[in-house]
């Protein structure tokens, strides 16, 4: 057999329906001769993934093709078979899939604090698949585990921390439970091998508009969420400094430890940035960790122009900071930082020696195993750092202030079109915005609790039309006394001033005889 | 301008000149047009990430081209600059940075418990990626959520919990940790809102080999490690059941309330099971609630051969069980499983109406983000999922019998090489199995316990020389009386016969003279 025979053989054996046959015992790495075969497989795949992201940034197209748990159960084939699927199958059920999916990367899709799709950070994704490690040890990750120290080094330093440590952590409410754990060690390191029946009743305090997280660390923590207390916020969704101060005095009178006050900056519906500054001096006074919850604001610190809502922050002792918010670096990245260093490996380290030996031919002090609550860790970094490399900090400044440009333009056009939209809180801090959209019927209503009530029944109902539409996708929510309202979030690169104005358009298209 | 010109000047835009010199800035989303600019830069990173396959499973290859810390910092370029790289320098990138990462998926890489690189896995991983959404809700994650509804179920019928609930975690110590405060939460409830101070000292137990996890989570949920008592094990790494009845009267007698214990199947180390039905006695007799943490060992289950290991496993309330490690999937995919339905969300919900809406206009029961502790969660579904589908249940149990046969014929091998090679435990109940490599200076040496210190020492420099040269990568670690000896992992199912017989040979070539 010469070599060209083999080849028009090879070839021959690549053609569509061959490969569409193939099952995954003809891929690597089961059959070690597959090579080809893998190769066209993963051509097909990506080609179904440039269909979907051609259709994300097409303004022509639907953000979702919704339909009801029940229908979608009798749509999509979800079974696992007895026996393997072939190529064409499993190509299929990508396309199928891709099918019924809310397309995140639309630009008329405004629903999450987490939008759009940046293509490098989703390359990023793709390499980390393909590399598919661990990040508990240098030996396994070298240059991710090396990524991380870079990256997150130069974010303590955005912070304002010089030295310190940090964490990735798979999402900001697990962020904010390693601010909690490493507080109580750093405070009360008996309780590590005691348990806090050996402590006097510690106490959290976290603003009522922060992210449950806080409340949920109180449960899971074993502090009980009773004496995680909320502090009241102002008018504009602020934790009031005078407000904390009583709460905490209350909490001494009762014999209780205050010892740990959760500061939020960029609130999850108001976007409402907490006053770093008497929260520090408080928490001085009173002997109290001062975390902030930047996870939504966070972003800000990148902005020479917006910088200025988290001044103050680099008096605090922690930090939580999601990249997967407003720096748009796909889910799931977080990240936590600590001011002083050496904390998180005392917190969280059992000296599990069977894992992390000591002795190995490298600086083990590399290895992140016995830092962390998790052991096995998911890559998170490599999207980030390969995001931020194309960006640079010009870029990254540039898409921040993009975001808030665009957020000024849209809360612009609310403003004028202020007979069909009402702005609740008229000048957002963050890209959050918050209002009612305003049926015919309803414009010359006189604006008073009951016409709040009727803009809240009719909230779900605009929602359910455009989710049934599939065009258009904004969040809502009650908060406080305010019934149902929509939350618009920009923190998509693709929108640009034509989509707020669709935005508007739309709404009014849809809702305007509701 | 004609068409014609349109399509040409846009060809002559895409060759490899033009796109290397662009900016992230010139791709979607930020710039509409740019969609050919898009594809020709994610069709050169496959290409890169397909090189990276072809030399994961070339066995000519080095494994890993090792470097210390300190010299890796020189050769590669971690850093962010001010302004952004063109999109040549974020492919030389990748391309850099796949240079210096271990290849996970080479068939002589036998060092951790998840090897290897599924095909399958890794394109629904690449689609996770691109859809870039986030697992609280059916509204923005509608396939998905029904994905883990239908392979969750699946999971627990074939654990054995009719009914039931279950959620993925990210990686087995969050999944036992979910057990623990779920189990808490079940037996005594008022923790939630009153915190551990009201309760009697709870005490959980757990095998001197198992996971360090549970330890773990007894610090972070505040029972504090003095209460996590360690039961030992019997000569083949399996819990004593009648030293954990023992330490459970000591308790008792103490005044604590022993709660839970932890049966692991798949010890870390020698992957031993401890044995389910007496220890579910105990639970039984003392009101005790039974996890198994079966993060290792859960994948015998695929198969009628090695599923007798987990006998009695219906029997516990919970069941970890991570198909990252024996079936394969990309990292992460780690599930917990309960008996009973509702505990999950009795146990975590904060009641965040903002976030968590009650009237939308579809089942909100399908909606997660109150049942977890994470608040957002990574989609992990999708890659096992399609993997599973590729394989069926049939191709599944051959998976799982192939690394078996496998790791029988290693030990086969071993025994017949046996002045080369002490196996520690010589019937090893897993994937796991244990050795030291011996030199030729010491195999005429009487085996007492000078001689295996010699060979723990030895260990790690054998291990220094396998990284040195790349060509074999196996861990090692000590185990209470034993110094450091080898473990050696098959679970990827590219390994074949030669592998083995490449293994032992490359060994030996190394440490010959050691």
């Amino acid at each position: 057999m010469t070599n060209e025979t083999t080849e028009n053989q090879i070839n021959q054996q690549m053609n569509d329906t061959n490969i569409d046959n193939l099952l995954f015992s003809d891929l690597l790495p089961a059959n070690e001769t597959g090579y080809e075969a893998t190769r066209s497989f993963l051509l097909k795949i990506v080609d179904i993934l440039l269909d979907f992201i051609k259709e994300s940034s097409d303004r022509s197209t639907k953000i979702v093709d919704f339909h009801q748990p029940n229908q979608l159960k009798q749509l999509f084939d979800f079974t696992i078979p007895e026996n393997p699927k072939n190529i064409q199958q499993i190509l299929n059920d990508c396309k199928q899939c891709l099918k019924y999916q809310v397309k995140t990367g639309h630009p008329h899709y405004f629903n999450q604090l987490s939008c759009g799709l940046d293509i490098v950070s989703m390359a990023g994704e793709w390499l980390t698949a393909t590399a598919n490690t661990n990040m508990f040890t240098y030996e396994i990750a070298p240059i991710f585990i090396l990524m991380e120290h870079f990256v997150l080094e130069k974010m303590r330093n955005i912070i304002g921390f010089p030295n310190g440590d940090s964490i990735l952590a798979p999402g900001g409410a697990i962020s904010n439970l390693y601010a909690i754990i490493v507080a109580r060690h750093q405070m009360f390191p008996e309780y590590k091998t005691k348990g806090l029946k050996a402590l006097p009743q510690l106490v959290l305090f976290t603003s009522e508009h922060s992210h449950y997280s806080t409340k949920g660390a109180g449960a899971t923590c074993g502090f009980g969420t009773d004496n995680v207390i909320e502090v009241p916020v102002d008018a504009n969704g602020r934790m009031i400094p005078e407000e904390l101060e009583r709460l905490v005095k209350e909490s001494i009178e009762k014999g209780h430890r205050p010892f740990f006050v959760n500061c939020t900056c960029g609130t999850t519906v108001l976007g409402a940035f907490d006053p770093i500054n008497p929260l520090a001096d408080i928490c001085a006074k009173y002997n109290m960790w001062l975390h902030i919850d930047a996870a939504w604001g966070g972003g800000c610190l990148l902005s020479r122009k917006h910088r200025h809502r988290l001044a103050g922050i680099e008096r605090a002792q922690s930090v939580t900071w999601n990249p997967h918010k407003l720096m748009g670096t796909l889910l799931q990245c977080s990240t936590v930082h600590f001011k002083r260093d050496g904390l998180l490996i005392e917190c969280n380290q059992m000296c599990a020696d069977y894992l992390f030996q000591q002795d190995k031919h490298y600086d083990v002090s590399y290895d992140t195993g016995d830092k962390v609550i998790q052991c096995g860790r998911h890559n998170d970094i490599f999207k980030l750092w390969l995001m931020w490399r194309s960006k640079g900090d010009t870029g990254y400044e540039k898409h921040i202030d993009h975001l808030f440009d665009m957020t000024h333009y849209l809360v612009k056009r609310l403003k004028e079109e202020k007979d069909k939209f009402h702005l609740i809180w008229p000048e957002p801090e963050c890209v959050n915005v918050c209002f009612w959209y305003i049926p015919t019927r309803l414009r010359n209503n006189e604006k008073n609790r009951e016409w709040e009530q009727e803009l809240g029944r009719i909230t779900p109902l605009l929602k359910a039309r455009m989710m049934n539409e599939g065009t258009l996708m904004v969040g809502y929510q009650p908060l406080g006394d305010k019934p149902n309202f929509f939350r618009n979030i920009i923190s998509s690169s693709g929108v640009k001033p034509k989509d707020v104005d669709f935005l508007i358009s739309e709404m009014d298209r849809l809702g305007h005889d509701l």
